[in-house]
C-alpha cells in the first residue's frame, strides 16, 4: 500500500497526464492532436517511478503502455532539443522543428517502448505501424526498423551482462520471455474447431472487458474530478482490494503434493519460483497461490508452461480468471499508470488454459498452447490488432509453429467483437474528448458539403496589415491560422494570397519590421530572423501575445505579411463534398484547410475548415436532422 | 532445353507480359497504372507454366516473383468477376468494380503470394506492405492478414498430406523451410564486427548487382525488340550457359570423401541428396556439383546447414558464388517468368558461408549462421526492403534468437546500398517505363506553380452538351476526363460543375437519353441503367467509341451530363506549388486533378492535372532549365 500510495501521489500531485497505459495518448498525439502534457518532461517522470511503483505494489497493471508513453515522451524531449524549463538543451537536437519530423521521431519512440516491454523488436515497429501511427510512409518503416534493431541489441547486450544473476530478475527468458516450444505444436481438425470456439468466446469476452472498462472508466473520472485526495483514496481502495484477492482467495483451495521430479524446488523457497507452499503442510503447495503471489511475467509463464510441466486444478484456473478479469477491469482507470497487456494477457492465458484443461481429453493440443490461444483471443478481442498482436505474440513465445492458429484466433476474435463494440484504445480515446480523426469519413458526411461545415466568423488579414488590426485579431480569437488576401493595390481584384499562422504572426510582431506606409517590404526583412525562431516551439513554450510589446504609435503602422505567408495552402471549394474534403484533411495531415468560393463576385475565401469542424459532435450539432441518417 | 524452349515459346509467343519477376509490374499497378494485359488472364497462364518450366529447366531463377504475380492476377480475375473472354464469370465477384476495392483484392494477392512461396504469412503481408501497395489502411492490413493466414492454414494442411512423401519433393521443411535452429546464436562484439562487414560488402555487391541487371536488361531489350524468335534463341543460349557452368566447373573441384557419420547416404544414390558423386571415386563426392546439381531449396539448405553438419571447401564456396551471381545476372531478363529472390538469396547465402568459413578461427558464429547473414546482405542491397525481409527471413530459418543481427545486416546493407543506386524492382519499373508515382516530390517542383504543369489544350463540356461535340471530343483526344462546366441560363456565370469520365460519357451515349431542347432532365435518367454498367470495366473491356451507333439527326441533339458528373472534384489554385499538388495527387490515390484559377473573371477552370504531368520527363521538358537545379 505504501507503493500504492507513492503511485498515486506523484500522479495525482505531479502529472496527471500520467494516469493509464499513455497509449490512447501518443495514438491521438500521432493523429495530430497537440495536447499539451501529453509529452512533458513531467509526464515522462512520474510515468517511470509511477510505474515502477505501481508494478511493485501488485496491481494487476502491465508496464507495457507505460514503456509505450516513456518512449514517447523521451522521443518528444529529444525532438524539441531538449527541456527549457528544466535547463537542459542541446544544440545539436534542433532539426525535428516542424510536425512531421517530431511525429516520426515519437512513432519511433513507441516503437522502441513495446520493442524493450516484450523484447520484440519487429512487433515493436508493427505496432507502431498498426495501432500508433495514423499516417505511414515508408521512410518511416526503416526509421522505425532501426530504432528497434538498437533497442535489441542494446537489450540483448544487458541480458548478457545479467545472465549471471546479477541483476535480480532482469533478462529472464533472455531475449524470448516465455517460451513454449518445449510442447508439441501438433493439431488435428478437431482441435482447430476447438480453437475456433476459443477464439469467438474470447472475443465476446474481450469486447464484454472493454464495455466494462468503459463504465468503470466513467465511474471512477466522476471521483478523480473531485481531486486529488479522491484519486489517492481510490487508489489505496483498489489497492487493498487487489490484496485481499491475492492473500484471501488462495485459501479457499486445496493443497497439492510437490510434483516427485521437478526441476524447481517445491515448495518454493526464495520469493521467486512458480511452488508456493502458502498455508499448505510440507511438500505441498498451492496452485492459485503460486499464481498470485509472484510477479505477473512468472505467472504468465507458469500458464503458457506445457502440461506435462506443470498441472492446475480447474478450481484454481476457474478462481483466478475471474479475479484477474474483474481486477484488471476495476484498476485500469486509477491514478496510477497502467498497462493494459499484462492484464488481458493474464486473464487470457487463464481462461485459455481452463478450457484446454476441460478438453484435455479431447484434443491433442497441450494446455500451455491452449494459453497461448487464449491470450491471442483476449488481445485480439480487446485491442483489435491483428499483424502486430501475431508477431508480438510470437516474439514472445519463440513458437513459429502456431502461427497459422494464432492467426486464425486472432481474426476470428478481433471479427466477432468488433460486432459489438470498439477497440479499448479509441474507447478511451472518444472517452477523453480527444478530436481524433478517423481515417474515413462519417456516411451523413456525404450530404453535406464544404461550405456547410464552416462556421463562426473569418478572419482576414489584407497582404500588407495595420499592426493594431493583427493585435486585436490575435487577442479577440483563438484561432491558430488566417486567410490572407490581397487587395488592391497590390492586385487587381481582391484575391487569396495564403495562410498565416498564429505562432509565425507573434515572431514578426516581435520582431517590430513594421512600416509607416502601406508598401510591400519584400522577402529580405525574414532575413533578420533566424530559421529556428520560425520552427515549431516545444510544447506550451511558443511566444505568447503577452511576451509581445508594442506601443501606441506601432499600431498605427504597417508590416508585410507576404513573407510568412503560406503561399500554397490546400483549398476546396465551398461545394465539395465534407466527406471528401475529411479525406483530404485526414490522408495529408493537415491543420487548416482553406474553403474558396465557386462562383466569382465574392470575398475569396469562404473560410476555413479545421480538426474540430469535422468531428460528429460540431457536425450534427449544426445539422441535427442528419441524426436519423447516422 | 526442352523445357527451357517450352518457357520461352509460352512466354515470346502468348504473353510477353509473363516474363521477368513480375514484382515490378504488381508494384506499378498497385500505384494506379492501369496497364492493359500486366494482369490479364493470359499472363497468368503464361505465368504458372512458364514459370514451371523455367524452374524446372534449371535456370538460376526463383518462384517467388511469378507467385506474387500469380497471386496478383488470381486476385484481378477474381476481382472483375471472372474473364469475359474465356467465358469464365462469376455474377456474385462483382463487388470490386471501382479502384479501390480492387487495388486491395490485388495487394491481398500479391500477399498471399510470397506466404505461399516461403510459407511465411506475417512476411507476406509486411512485403506487400513495404514493397508493393502505394496506399495504405488499416482495413488493408488485416485483409491481407486474413488471406495470408488462410494461405497458411491451407499450406500446412498440404503439409500434414505430403508428410508421408506422396507428392515428391512438395513440403520439404514443414512450415518452415530452412530450419537452422540446429547452430548455437551466440556471439560476441567480434563476431558483430564481422557481421558489420559482411554488411557493408553485401550492400555493395548488392547494389552492383542493380547495376549490372540494369545493364544486361537495357542489352537484352534490344535482342528481345527483334521478334519472338529472337527471345527463344536468347533463352536457349542462357541455358547452354547455365548448363555448361553447372556440368563443368565441378571438374576442376576437388573430391571430398564421404564423412564417417551422416544420416544422409553417400554419395547419395538419387535424385535429390547433398552428396553427389559425379566424377569421384566411391565413398567420395563433389560437393560443387552438390550445390549445383539439386533444386535451388536444397543448395540453400545446405548452406544454410551448421558447418558440424556439413563443410565445405572455399574454393568450392568461391566458385560457385561468382558463378551463381553472374548466372543471375545474365539469367533475369530473358523471356521466361524469373523470380530475383532465390538467385540473390542463393548469392548471398555462398557469399556468407565464404566469409564464415574464411573467419573460422576468429568467429565464434556457425558458418551456416554467416550464410544466413550473407543472405540477409545481399537480399538488403538489392531489394532494400527492411521488415519484410526480416520477418520472411525468420519465417524461412525459425531463429529468433539471429533477429538483431539479421535486423542489422539488413539495414547496414540497404544503407550502403542505397548511396549507389536504386532498388532493383524500382529500377526494372523505372526502366519499363512506367509512369511511377512516387511519395514524395521532387525538390525542383517547388519552383513551380500548378498552373505551369498543364499543357495542351483543354476541352470542357457544358452542363447539356450537344452529343456531336461529345462525340466529336471523344474521338479527337484520348482524354479520360473531362470537366463541366455549367453556363447561363443554368447558372448566373460559368462555374466548375465538376468532372465527367469517358467511360461514363460513352455509357450515357449508348443509352440515348437525348433531348431536342437544351433542358436538364434531372438525376432520373440514370434509373433506366443499371449501377453496374458504370462500373469499372476489367481490363480492356469496357464500350469503345466503336461500339456506339449514332445517328447524324441524333448529332444536333442535347444530353444532360449533370447526373454523370462527379460534382466535387479535387482541385487545387493555379499558384498552388507543384510539389503539394503532387503531394495531394499521391495521398489521395487521384486520377485527375482539376486546377482552378485564381482571379476572377476567367474560365472557371484552367486545366487538369494527370500523373503524366507529374512526371520527371514531362516537367522538365517544359522547363528545361530546372535541370541544373535537379
Amino acid at each position: 500500500m505504501v507503493l500504492a500510495v507513492a503511485a498515486a501521489v506523484l500522479c495525482a500531485y505531479i502529472a496527471p497526464a500520467a494516469a493509464g497505459s499513455g497509449i490512447p495518448e501518443v495514438k491521438a498525439y500521432l493523429n495530430g492532436i497537440d495536447a499539451h502534457s501529453i509529452l512533458a518532461p513531467s509526464t515522462l517522470f512520474v510515468k517511470i517511478f509511477g510505474s515502477i511503483f505501481g508494478v511493485a505494489a501488485g496491481f494487476v497493471v502491465g508496464k507495457e503502455g507505460p514503456m509505450v508513453h516513456t518512449g514517447a515522451c523521451i522521443a518528444n524531449l529529444l525532438g524539441q532539443g531538449g527541456s527549457r524549463k528544466y535547463r537542459l538543451t542541446w544544440r545539436w537536437l534542433r532539426y525535428f522543428k516542424n510536425d512531421r519530423d517530431r511525429r516520426d521521431l515519437i512513432t519511433c519512440g513507441a516503437a522502441a517502448g513495446v520493442a524493450a516491454a516484450f523484447r520484440a523488436p519487429v512487433g515493436g515497429v508493427l505496432f507502431a505501424l498498426e495501432e500508433a501511427a495514423s499516417w505511414w510512409r515508408s521512410a518511416l518503416l526503416w526509421r522505425t526498423f532501426f530504432t528497434t534493431a538498437v533497442v535489441a541489441v542494446v537489450l540483448r547486450s544487458f541480458i548478457e551482462f545479467c545472465r549471471s544473476g546479477r541483476c535480480g530478475l532482469f533478462g529472464q527468458g533472455g531475449l524470448i520471455m516465455f517460451d513454449v516450444n518445449s510442447a508439441p505444436a501438433a493439431y488435428s481438425t478437431r482441435d482447430l474447431l476447438a480453437v475456433i470456439f476459443l477464439g469467438v468466446i474470447g472475443g465476446i469476452l474481450g469486447s464484454l472487458y472493454n464495455y466494462m472498462v468503459d463504465k468503470v472508466l466513467r465511474t471512477y473520472s466522476i471521483i478523480n474530478e473531485r481531486g486529488p485526495l479522491f484519486k489517492v483514496l481510490l487508489v489505496i481502495s483498489i489497492s487493498f482490494l487487489t490484496s485481499c484477492c491475492s492473500y484471501g482467495l488462495p485459501w479457499i483451495l486445496q493443497c497439492i503434493p510437490c510434483p516427485a521430479h521437478s526441476e524447481e524446488e517445491c515448495p518454493t523457497i526464495g520469493r521467486s519460483g512458480s511452488y508456493k507452499n502458502f498455508q499448505c503442510p510440507p511438500n505441498h503447495y498451492n496452485d492459485l497461490a503460486s499464481l498470485f503471489l509472484t510477479t505477473n511475467d512468472d505467472a504468465i509463464r507458469s500458464l503458457f508452461s506445457s502440461s506435462s510441466e506443470k498441472e492446475f486444478q480447474i478450481s484454481t484456473l476457474l478462481v483466478f480468471f475471474v479475479a484477474i478479469y474483474f481486477l484488471g477491469i476495476v484498476t485500469y482507470g486509477i491514478a496510477i499508470p497502467s498497462g493494459l497487456f499484462i492484464p488481458v494477457i493474464l486473464a487470457g492465458a487463464s481462461y485459455g488454459r481452463l478450457v484446454g484443461t476441460f478438453l484435455d481429453p479431447l484434443s491433442g493440443l497441450d494446455a500451455g498452447l491452449f494459453a497461448l490461444l487464449g491470450a491471442a483471443s483476449f488481445l485480439g478481442g480487446t485491442m483489435r490488432m491483428t499483424v502486430s498482436l501475431c508477431v508480438i505474440l510470437l516474439e514472445l513465445t519463440n513458437n513459429l509453429l502456431m502461427l497459422p492458429l494464432v492467426m486464425l484466433v486472432l481474426l476470428i476474435s478481433k471479427t466477432v467483437a468488433d460486432s459489438f463494440n470498439k477497440g479499448v484504445y479509441d474507447q478511451i480515446v472518444e472517452m477523453k474528448g480527444l478530436p481524433y480523426m478517423e481515417a474515413h469519413a462519417e456516411p451523413y458526411m456525404r450530404n453535406l458539403v464544404a461550405g456547410d461545415a464552416v462556421s463562426g466568423p473569418l478572419i482576414t488579414f489584407s497582404g500588407v496589415e495595420k499592426v493594431g488590426n493583427i493585435l486585436c485579431a490575435l487577442k479577440i480569437t483563438r484561432h491558430n491560422g488566417f486567410p490572407v488576401i490581397n487587395e488592391p493595390p497590390f492586385s487587381e481584384a481582391p484575391e487569396l494570397c495564403g495562410l498565416v499562422l498564429r505562432s509565425h504572426l507573434l515572431v514578426l510582431l516581435k520582431g517590430k519590421k513594421f512600416t509607416k506606409q502601406r508598401i510591400m517590404t519584400g522577402p529580405e526583412i525574414v532575413r533578420s530572423f533566424k530559421a529556428h525562431e520560425f520552427a515549431k516551439p516545444g510544447s506550451g513554450k511558443g511566444l505568447k501575445l503577452e511576451d509581445l510589446d508594442i506601443k501606441d504609435d506601432e499600431m498605427e503602422m504597417f508590416v508585410d505579411l507576404h513573407p510568412i505567408t503560406n503561399m500554397s495552402p490546400y483549398t476546396v471549394l465551398e461545394s465539395t463534398s465534407l466527406a471528401k474534403a475529411a479525406v483530404l484533411f485526414r490522408g495529408l495531415g493537415l491543420r487548416h484547410l482553406c474553403v474558396v468560393p465557386k462562383t466569382p463576385g465574392r470575398p475569396p475565401i469562404v473560410g476555413i475548415l479545421t480538426r474540430h469542424d469535422f468531428m460528429p459532435e460540431h457536425v450534427l450539432g449544426l445539422y441535427p436532422h442528419l441524426h436519423s441518417h447516422k
